[in-house]
């Protein structure tokens, strides 16, 4: 067991570098530009899963600090660089099955008489959050190519300010016969395999028109960072991350959902028992809103814990597509017996937003335990208890209950009290818990006592 | 997923190797006499677990090749160097609570006139087999010790000649009142933490008047070698072989189970939930049998498998005490339903020896399956299903069920057959099955005409 690992596996993303230095001109900087952002607008804590596109999520212990994350530590998926874009020169299309295309400037968007102000305080989260324990379990498609091994930190909290897409698709005259899509292009540039594109997905007209899509340019009362999306991106509330396109710049009405390969060919949920040799995209479930899911944040796992009988533990609980956290429930017993979350003790409900928690959680047993977390949502939805459950070929969507290994040492059980004094009196440490330690529990008397009383054979004689 | 690995972590064993430096003398030279003698008898295959002292086992697939291991591929657990015992200067003393105490040459002991010829087929096991799979749950004792991080080949058997212990104590007159146990000690240096001593443990007076303790000096029809003992080891008849000891030189009747570290406060099974902190010597069972076990030598972990559904699968079961394996049984969906090893594909019983096996395993599913192995043996024992339920924090006798992850590819099925056939067309190879593959399962138009007959999205209007 070596020491509690503070960051995930860094990947450098060294073909996307080559290729942005390959293509040169204006592209040739963007690796470098991408990096320069990360190191200004983002928390020096961020755990950096690949440098570019840049991936990164908080350590465990800022993640859930506080319920609203902060706009420095809320985690990153990028597809590729990020566009440094002049606000004055930006503009917003919409075209496609639109009875009016227009073109509005940033101006335009944020004119109080056209566009009524939105404020939501939503929850993002990755698809790919709690995806390295899926990678642990299984080889998937994706353990191989740069996918970011995303820890519980790939979900972040945020205060946003926009408008309705609905009003905009409205000034626009509405959509026409047919029109049942939104396509949302980013400014970033995007490749796979040998296609070059912009970030490119879609989300349903029925989402959009139930006001539940927005464009927003504020987060959490400051203009969006650059690596955010600055000046304008989308907010796709009780979705993945992936839909709310970032450096927003076109929006195209369409009768299908996107034949972009991130909507047709990425993030869809695979069955488990159909690989890479026959597995066809048709295959996939559209990944669109999350389900019900939660992470414990503290203690970490293979930590060792020294305790009074209970072991405070720290977490987020989340549920897409509009549905919220009811229950939380915790189990040191490798999920047998659960208790739940007092209800003072989790943060506040939102239709869109994740509640953080924290619980006092008995245990009396010593030696290796499994700390257990899951979640009932407001429609009962709740989480398989096992990984390999909800193990899919394309590694998204970890949500099984969440487990994890801990070491518990319990002081309130007199013996264990003694030995932890006699420890530090002797100034011996406890951990690594594996290292040899030199203070012996027992004198040969004693052990010579034990066996007269209990012997090691059973006697054929005795009765 | 990387390639499967070919062999286990092997560990150089430098501070016993210092020790001997440091010691001086005749020992200067024992880590590298230990080393060449590994190289001069044993397979060049072997996997070294340890170089110093010696700790190696075969690779699976020699493992079991044969229901009789060839001396060159036993596993060897060594606790120190190997002595270089000259056959002719070997003497043996018999002392402690016997009548009579004695000392023999080699040529005593194998005068037929006043010791009967033994001859028997024994398996021995060690009991740290397939530790790598309590490691990788859990850490525990000894997981930053080095002690040995054994797969399955920590197993093997051979036919051994010899003499029956119990006529050398008959020859010395019996024992005295109060003798109950024989230490054996063996000629190897052996140190734990500032003690130095001879390898020295103990096996019950019970044992040996059943005629169940052998003292060997041949191994399939050759002299002992000289990492197994040469030129006279015991054989402790289903023990872990930790009892059977090698270089043997002296025996000692006592009152007791021996003192001496190896028997006292090694090789103790120790409880889940006792950790370092106030773990007593009495609290672990001495593990002087070995329950009933098994493992799959074939597929390996991780392995890509094609198949015509049904896999293929070998390996081995045991059980210590005399007792033998009844049923092998084996599960290709982790454990639900169980197919018994037809048995004319067991090799035969033996009250000392394991039983090989072979089993096409019907399996239909592709994807990653789980295969699980069992045994019942005569006394009905069964394996524990899971690696935690056997977990004990001396890391040792992994008796649960064994369980292999492994990538099944079903050319039963007409479709796989096909895209199999396609790859091969194309010089595409299947794995690493995690590789992005090239050649597409779909049209464009067979993507849409799909979604025109299952569309993504449910229609609240159509019934």
């Amino acid at each position: 067991m070596g020491p509690i690992p503070d960051s995930n596996p860094v990947l450098p993303g060294t073909h996307w570098k080559q290729w942005h230095h390959a293509i040169g001109g204006e592209l040739t900087d963007v690796p470098e530009d991408s990096w320069n952002t990360v190191l200004k607008e983002k928390h020096p804590e961020m755990l950096h899963l690949l440098q570019f596109p840049y991936n990164g999520e908080p350590p465990k212990r800022l993640t859930t600090a506080q319920p609203v994350t902060p706009n420095s530590l809320h985690f990153v998926r990028n597809h590729g660089g990020i566009p440094l874009i002049d606000k004055d020169k930006f503009f917003l299309r919409l075209d496609g099955l639109v009875k009016n295309p227009k073109t509005y400037t940033l101006d335009d968007l944020m004119d109080e008489s056209k566009f009524p102000r939105m404020k939501k305080m939503i929850t993002m989260q990755c698809s790919g959050t709690r995806r390295i324990e899926q990678i642990s379990l299984y080889a998937g498609q994706g353990d191989e190519v740069p996918q970011a091994p995303w820890a519980e930190g790939a979900i972040g909290t945020a205060e946003y300010v926009g408008i309705s897409l609905k009003k905009v698709i409205k000034d626009c005259g509405g959509l026409l016969e047919g029109g049942k899509h939104l396509e949302l292009y980013g400014a970033e540039t995007y490749f796979k395999n040998d296609e070059v594109m912009n970030y490119l997905v879609s989300v349903p007209w029925s989402k959009v028109k139930a006001n539940e899509v927005m464009l927003a340019w504020e987060m959490n009362g400051e203009p969006l960072p650059k690596i955010h999306g600055y000046p304008l991106r989308v907010m796709v509330m009780g979705y993945i991350g992936a839909r709310s396109v970032k450096w927003l710049y076109r929006i195209k009405a369409i009768e299908t959902p996107s034949l972009a390969p991130v909507q047709s060919k990425e993030y869809l949920y695979f069955n488990q028992q159909v690989g890479k040799h026959n597995q066809r995209p048709t295959d996939g479930i559209q990944i669109q809103e999350m389900p019900v899911s939660s992470a414990i944040m503290s203690p970490w796992k293979n930590q060792v814990v020294i305790h009074n009988g209970k072991i405070r533990c720290k977490g987020w609980a989340y549920s897409g597509g509009g549905r919220w956290p009811e229950r939380v429930e915790l189990s040191s017993d490798g999920g047998f017996s659960w208790y739940a979350v007092p209800l003072e003790n989790m943060s506040k409900k939102g239709q869109w937003t994740w509640r953080t928690w924290e619980i006092d959680l008995p245990c009396d047993v010593e030696g290796w335990i499994e700390i257990v977390c899951r979640c009932w949502d407001n429609a009962l939805n709740t989480q398989p208890l096992a990984v390999r459950a909800a193990w899919n070929w394309g590694l998204h969507v970890t949500s099984s209950a969440h487990r994890i290994s801990v070491y518990s040492i319990n002081k309130s059980r007199p013996l264990t009290a003694e030995r932890i004094e006699m420890f530090k009196a002797h100034g011996q440490p406890i951990a690594p818990i594996t290292w040899p330690e030199e203070l012996p529990t027992q004198t040969w008397d004693e052990y010579k006592d034990f066996f007269k009383k209990y012997p090691r054979d059973a006697d054929n004689e005795a009765v």
